[in-house]
């Protein structure tokens, strides 16, 4: 289907709103009455640079406080509308969306209504106009689609239809099952929003809180299949008022809007993109780093063994278990300072993860970095990071690992490690009881969360848990996980309180193990540095909790987390920050959560470390 | 009375939090038990902290899910409850926050809870802890202040009281009037806070947009007149969960808190500071640039004259009508850039208005900057915008007038202007109709935006207006005007959507012209360059109202815009930005308002300017 966007909806001028949406191929536009007003372009140079960027103007909008009000008053209306008309036909649009009114002199009477809307589409006849009636959420007297179609259906006027629109609906919890009742001719237009289920004053919750559909609470697509029944063959068209997308530069935006049309399409069964490819483990994580010295410092400690080398470039592969991670000291790493750079992901079909990434409008990476590397398929996720879709030892497959030469210190080593971690001359470890990558951690940026949250799950397949806050000690943060079935990946998404809050700004890597305390122990007695955490907090867990003699004690000396869920005990620690990463090691006896409860005593500890070693 | 705030109300760490409380004049604090937790502090080190800062612990808070629950989880309770008191009496805190229960096992029977707060109470005075009980707007089953003093009464153990908190009072419309009944003695404490008027989830409301008494809709003076007629002796203290003031600095928050609570006890008549003296009209407005001359070409073009200089500094007193403006190029300015620095406004007793801001914590300025000027009053409002408290041409009062002699061009100039703006040699100007400065618009920083409107109101005397949206291009900026009660003193205190925005960085002076026509013309005549308004934007005007013959022509010609309200017309104009200042060129009949209507379509004008011109 034909799909457009309403410029409020994006940030900037005219130009950049019609520039992103095109660019993220939209295929037309609502013009929202004050960015005209706003623009130096006159209507003529709209239409002409629509036209240019493959843009058609499926709306003008809105024209307000039309119907049902005095006669001097509608006699105004009727004088204002010939002009909004005659500047509908310079920019050549066709349809203008009139909401219900909320003036505080309009009368709940529906043929006077239907007399006035009915009068309003003569004159919009006349200029070759579609006059799209539709049912505020506030509206004074007319608030559902219901009564705004019954108004329409008494108007009877072939220029005259109504405009349904997702928000207004399913914010008032109508029952969108009616909507097949409506002749699909009538239906003039269809715009889209999603929201979070906030108990809020509607007028408030529609102007700043709304999202694209998939990201918010609402049954978007239901609704658009009632839609679709009655013959509907429109756009389907996004109107989202958001104090967050106001901020945000309007092109990735216009990119998450697509996908989020793209997506829906999908689901209600008119559009069939490549299928999901659900991936089934983490192959590797890859960190950047301008100096690999205290990375394979925290790294040997932990137990990891540096297995192997890059066959042409400057990355380390170390492993314990199935833990790998990979440490890349290369040109372009050296600029963004140490930081998790990209996922390795096991998938069953490579390529058609990757063709369903593209599909859903991720950017895909160079398969092959140089002439000798295996040809991988990757794309890059909203915060950045690089996906990869690996297909670990298996032969009939392009495989990362044999781009690596097993065995560390090789020819083509700068750096040598040695001293207290667990690496040994042989590429063998100490090992801490690390089976593998629990779940990675990652900071999105902050205008783009429910982007990050959406494009895990529909270009991946990942499942999202809902989001929660967490309380730093300079700001509220947001934290969601995307999971596969069997929690053998899992992503934390992470953003903090504010644009500017650089206090989150640490991912992180966490390690599942089968005993955390022995875990802790062995890090330690190599060398390694675990966060210190207040014993004001273990004070609490013996107040909340009954332990075993002892059991406390070995805790508080390791600076061990404590939580619990229905399903089971959580154990864990962090180390020291390296750059913007650290490391956890988890111990997740059934547990299903990420240590939530946690968190702000761990993000205190942060800030308290970072102040006492003044990094 | 004693003042008292919750550590959760500020930011940073507990030391961070205790530091500022204590700097901005409380008396006590109450300890956020997530603060503690996360403080490397033990409860021992926090006590000799507190001591050492001159703050009592008034409240440990808060233990939750405790009373009326089953018999195995009580058991719990009361084992989590003497090692609370534990730490408590480690702590030297000797009353605890119990919060009503919202425990899912919880059952509705006030029997019980009773029961069980009254076993809780007789563990609590074991420990010289005394147990105050409050309802949570969104109990289980006790949500009323009514509901949770019935339940103490029916206790009745010495150790047991109520807690009152404003919020969970106010916030479900419960009347304050009921408190009277309650004895002062069984009141253990009394927490405040404000919130705006938002019709939303309460649990949301109350965790994320509470404010300080004075900065929302609620009338928490009129409770706590309630409780002081019981003859409760406690503290008042502030309990504010606010997503803003978690990001902001903890001192300048302290500051805004304790102001708070100084205006709220002259409102109920147990404080007196000294009385406001209300501004009578704007003495003038001070500019700072490192460089005069862009500034002097526009105000020359806008027809004010140099009138004066100043006898040791280099300053220039520009002046048209009664608008005067100072032009300081000393040295600190250099460092900022060209922007609104000061405010001078005529008071009817300068040091009166001066001690009263003191008293409600402003920093007061030096009074004499060089030993030959004259003795000035002068505070820093929260934006460091310095307020001078002038007393022009009263010759029983210092006179800043008198720092400055007579006549441009003098042996100080270090600048000849010429050229095509309206001061001839003799420091005449051709003029154009200015008589004064109709307002100044100043932005905010963003953290603290709520506490200008607080401190213009209580520290001026002035009136503060319903804030408003405005929609920039890049953001939703909120705009809120404070004036005098003849609109003498109109200020327009606007702050952008976030943190990092810097699209409203524009702060602008005013001008009250009675003829805007005349006054744009002779200011383009003399070469000044009004901000260029998008004809769009006229095509709207004609469509939305009816002109004069030729009206409109001029307005589109010259960038005039135009507004009504039901108090009379209004039509103003833009000169383009010189650094961080514009000048609006203003004719007010009758009209109350500050063309909010327009401010999109000048803010959009002003991003195309910059766009254009590069700046």
């Amino acid at each position: 289907m034909r799909t457009s966007i309403a410029t409020v909806s994006l940030s900037g001028s005219l130009t950049e709103k019609l520039t992103a949406a095109s660019r993220a191929g939209f295929d037309g536009v609502e013009i929202f009455e004050n960015d005209l007003l706003a623009s130096p372009l006159g209507p003529e140079e709209v239409r002409a640079r629509c036209a240019d960027l493959g843009l058609s103007i499926d709306l003008y909008q809105p024209m307000r406080d039309i119907e049902a009000v005095p006669a001097e008053e509608f006699a105004r209306n009727l004088r204002r509308a010939r002009h909004k008309f005659e500047l509908m036909r310079r920019l050549g649009a066709d349809t203008v969306l009139v909401c219900s009114s909320v003036h505080p002199l309009a009368v709940d009477d529906d043929a006077l209504a239907a007399d006035h809307l009915r009068q309003l589409a003569q004159l919009a006849q006349e200029f070759g106009i579609r006059v799209a009636y539709e049912a505020l959420a506030w509206g004074r007297h007319v608030n559902t689609y219901g009564h705004a179609w019954r108004i329409v259906e008494a108007a009877d006027h072939p220029a005259l239809g109504t405009c349904l629109d997702s928000f207004h609906i399913l914010s008032r919890g109508s029952d969108p099952k009616g909507i097949a009742d409506i002749p699909g001719e009538k239906i003039f237009f269809l715009q889209l929003a999603d929201a979070p289920l906030l108990a809020m004053d509607v007028l408030q919750w529609s102007r700043h809180y709304r999202c694209f559909p998939g990201q918010g609470g609402f049954d978007v697509a239901g609704l658009v299949r009632n839609v679709l029944s009655t013959g509907y063959d429109g756009p389907l068209s996004l109107e989202v008022f958001n104090d967050v997308f106001r901020q945000a530069e309007a092109g990735p935006t216009a990119v998450d809007a697509h996908r989020s049309l793209l997506v829906l399409q999908e689901t209600v069964g008119v559009a069939t993109p490549p299928a999901p490819v659900v991936p089934t483990g983490v192959a590797f994580a890859e960190l950047v780093t301008p100096d690999a010295e205290p990375v394979a410092a925290v790294l040997g400690a932990l137990g990891f063994a540096r297995a192997a080398r890059h066959r042409t470039k400057p990355v380390d592969l170390w492993q314990q278990g199935e833990a790998r991670i990979l440490v890349n000291t290369s040109g372009a790493a050296r600029r963004t300072g140490t930081g998790l750079a990209a996922i390795g992901l096991e998938s069953p079909a490579p390529a058609g993860a990757a063709r369903r990434a593209e599909a859903l409008l991720a950017p895909v990476l160079p398969r092959r970095r140089a002439a000798e590397d295996a040809p991988l398929d990757a794309v890059a996720a909203p915060d950045g990071t690089e996906l990869f879709f690996c297909a670990t030892d298996r032969p009939e497959l392009p495989n990362w690992r044999a781009d690596f030469a097993d065995g560390a210190g090789g020819s083509h080593s700068t750096h040598d490690i040695g001293g207290p971690h667990g690496t040994d001359g042989t590429g063998r470890s100490h090992g801490t009881g690390v089976r593998r990558i629990d779940h990675l951690a990652l900071t999105q940026p902050w205008h783009h969360f429910d982007e990050a949250a959406l494009f895990h799950r529909s270009v991946l397949g990942l499942h999202a848990q809902e989001s929660v806050d967490v309380a730093d000690p300079y700001g509220l943060m947001r934290s969601r996980a995307v999971t596969n079935a069997d929690g053998s990946v899992r992503i934390a998404l992470g953003v903090g309180a504010a644009p500017t809050d650089d206090t989150v700004h640490a991912q992180h890597i966490a390690l599942a193990t089968s005993d955390v305390v022995a875990a802790a122990r062995r890090f330690r007695e190599a060398g390694g540095r675990l966060l210190p955490i207040p014993a004001n907090y273990y004070d609490d867990l013996a107040a909340r909790h009954e332990f075993a003699d002892g059991e406390l004690e070995t805790y508080r000396e390791l600076g061990i987390l404590y939580d619990r869920d229905a399903h089971g005990e959580f154990r864990h620690c962090y180390t020291m920050t390296v750059g913007r990463v650290f490391f956890e090691l988890v111990q997740r006896d059934g547990y299903r959560g990420y240590g939530a409860q946690n968190a702000p005593v761990r993000l205190a500890a942060q800030h308290t470390a970072r102040a006492v070693i003044g990094g």
